[in-house]
């Protein structure tokens, strides 16, 4: 009864978010491969870009992703495409998430497989980042995305510019698609029982990365009208550093020390298992706490095992 | 992207734990309805019984523990039976346990149907029990086993030992059956950092219901020689009522009270995921965490609607 179930999540970002139409053929497109299931679809018009979440088994998912990338380059044109967020292509970033029973590793591989064979059935270039990253200086989209696709058009050529995989060209209307591999990131807030904003700003200021606090921590104050109360809003990008619980710990901490208590905390989105379970070996003390032990985990693994979760 | 899922555990024991070549043919029956899933099969010898995990939809899970009782009747001869547990039948008892997305009447009706179709079905006479008692001096075991097998075979034909379904003479090979609904038991222990048994036999006394503690807890103080410390050993029989986190919140207290720590706690066997939701929820102050947050749950939900989770 052991299960070795290999879980990742796939959350490409297609610059499509004002015809839903379009939308819905890319998401119908990645339907229908045994052992992936597409939980989420978010459009966004200002950006004219949505955001989709796949997760399965990882053979599944990337075979899933291709279909989506493939069915987007016939159906958005770049050429014409105008939003508020940052892009190089139709298919704009791919980033393969580790849920369970695999490791980063294993995420690398599926970007770079996937990425090669976007390259080589679309004649898309790809470039890797992320953990992902064959250059160090592509670890960040920023740099990979300078100028845009307009500047990378232009400069695709040039040596630093060389996508990883394929042509040292634009596709004519698909761009260039940007495939890597990342932790999960977690959307957590804590909210104060307090209405002083600058309260918020200095618990914010404390616990984030990029003023000295704890590692892989974004946070900033926010003022909650309707709740009547400020804010902590945090993005942990690497719970495995800093969990859940150890951001929840020290922005009470610091509240405390204010004299603030702390009214409640959410978790916006989703969430792995893992993170969950985490918290709970930390306060139950309970450091054998396995997946295998929740019920829904184990019914999961079995469907997943059932279906064999290759590709069609 | 609602998910109404529903899950349900059900936990039979057959009468069976010596010959595995019997156990298998069961659980082989249950195997092959789609959207239920067998998590776990355990046989002991002493007891000569075995229990069986099947979880999934409702109907699913109603059909396979049927195929289950139907094989068992076949292969188990109750009148051969022996071993060191109450017992009935060959399935002697099966109870349904809600884990999600359904409450514990839609389980009770689960138990009268399938209780209703094994004696229809299968000419065996069925006894309600638990939450799906139709009498109130049935809602424990102890008083439907009253005598075991042997007892019952002579006085089923009595008013007061009458079965809720079928005719009132025990099925020539498989006995009687005894079907229920219950709330998930959690078999949770957790260890004192002392050698001192004497200590851990308080702190049960003092948190079992038995001796006025709190709801829902049976409790006893256990040596555990090989880690050199004692041990709380529970079963919390109503996690809605006491959940998991109070009772170590309660052990804790009591421990700190008398001068000791806690070293850690553990689960043995499986949780739900609702249980250590709730423990997140406390701990976090996140009163808003559901489910459908879960990632890995988000998944098994998708993939079970898929399947339609019908019997087939």
């Amino acid at each position: 009864m052991a299960n070795a179930v290999e879980i990742v999540e796939c959350v490409p970002n297609f610059s499509e978010g004002r015809r839903p139409a379009v939308v819905e053929a890319i998401a119908a497109s990645m339907q229908g491969v045994a052992g992936a299931a597409l939980l989420d679809v978010s459009l966004d018009a200002d950006h004219n870009r949505c955001v989709l979440t796949l997760v399965g088994s990882p053979d599944a998912v990337a075979e899933a992703v291709f279909r989506g990338v493939r069915t987007a380059a016939g159906l958005i044109d770049m050429e014409r495409h105008q939003g508020g967020h940052p892009r190089v292509g139709a298919a704009d970033v791919i980033p393969f998430i580790p849920v369970r029973g695999l490791d980063m590793s294993r995420c690398v591989d599926l970007a770079r497989r996937v990425g090669e064979r976007i390259a080589r059935e679309l004649e898309i270039p790809v470039y890797l980042y992320g953990e992902a990253a064959a250059l160090p200086e592509r670890r960040s989209l920023g740099a990979i995305r300078k100028g845009q696709y307009e500047a990378l058009k232009v400069e695709i050529g040039r040596p630093e510019r060389r996508p990883d995989f394929g042509p040292p060209r634009l596709h004519p209307t698909a761009g260039a698609t940007i495939v890597g591999a990342r932790k999960p990131l977690l959307a957590y807030n804590v909210d104060l029982a307090t209405e002083e904003k600058t309260l918020a700003d200095a618990i914010a200021r404390k616990v984030r990365t990029s003023s000295g606090g704890l590692p892989g921590i974004m946070a900033a104050g926010i003022e909650m009208k309707e709740r009547r109360r400020v804010q902590v809003s945090m993005n942990l990008t690497d719970t495995d550093v800093t969990p859940v619980q150890v951001a929840f710990e020290a922005v009470r901490r610091e509240a405390e020390a204010r004299g603030v208590e702390v009214a409640e905390s959410e978790i916006i989105g989703l969430v792995t298992l893992e993170a969950l379970l985490d918290a709970v070996r930390h306060y139950l003390r309970m450091p054998g706490l396995k997946a295998e032990q929740v019920l829904e985990a184990r019914l999961l693994a079995l469907l997943l095992e059932e279906r064999g979760g290759g590709a069609e």
